[in-house]
């Protein structure tokens, strides 16, 4: 059972310890590694049009994901979102079970399709856990991604009609 | 021949004279078609990296576009760029020679590649000229753009190496 959560002010402490180990990485996502918490919030739950916490049955914040229009005016009924699963919860397929939420609350919120724009090709899991999502691939980027340990690396831009 | 010239704050209101009519029609660019000179103004020369504006042998301002990150951090070489010709100039493959131009300004700066997001599929002269200009179609975005005229409208991305 997993709760989720408009994001308050006082979990951001926690998202944060699920972020800041996955964007010093430099793997995923393109966020600089020197990444501050401060920018971090901006980036995340401050220029978002909303933010929200996973917890499971026991009540632990085990993810998070934020949703935004993926462009400005007569583009906005395509959403863009960003997900984070707590290290300690990872392999227990809370990804899919993340994102499938979060395409049900996208719908809700009058969203008509759900577009991810660089997801790293070379992080299979969630490529994997995406396509299972119902989400496909529907162009790939050269180089996009200037990825911490393989170099330039690609990056899928992955769409569903929600 | 066309020059090519940083935007200065006085080179503005001719710009914006270019953007205004292409912006309230609805059919190229997302932003709403209501939107406000400032808020333009936000976008096209404010938010950007660097904005430029074009002026023909007798220096009159025909066409401008803007250079950004397409990404933050990781994803900051790859660049995107908006373009807009002055309906007086349209017809004479202004748009071919922005892109050629702004392609070599944007290897200037450091971007190893250009990409689009957002290329209204029934706007075909946009889509020509960016071919022309190397670039080619990674990827469609179904229904992404609400058209003024035409409703729900598939939108292409895309890319060349630089």
């Amino acid at each position: 059972m997993l709760k989720i959560q408009p994001l308050r002010d006082e979990d951001w402490p926690t998202v944060w310890a699920m972020l800041e180990p996955v964007f010093r990485a430099g793997e995923t996502y393109p966020c600089d590694p020197a990444i501050t918490e401060e920018e971090a919030r901006l980036y995340w739950a401050e220029t978002t049009e909303a933010s929200y916490v996973a917890r499971d049955a026991e009540g632990r914040a085990v993810g998070a994901f934020y949703i935004r229009p993926d462009q400005p005016g007569l583009g906005d009924h395509v959403c863009n979102c960003g997900y984070v699963v707590a290290e300690s919860a990872r392999g227990r397929g809370l990804a899919v079970a993340l994102c499938r939420r979060s395409q049900e609350i996208a719908r809700e919120r009058g969203y008509r399709a759900m577009k991810f724009n660089l997801v790293i090709a070379t992080n299979e899991a969630a490529v994997r856990a995406w396509l299972k999502s119902g989400m496909r691939i529907i162009g790939t980027v050269p180089k996009a991604f200037r990825h911490a340990r393989l170099g330039l690396v690609d990056a899928h831009i992955m769409y569903k009609e929600l």
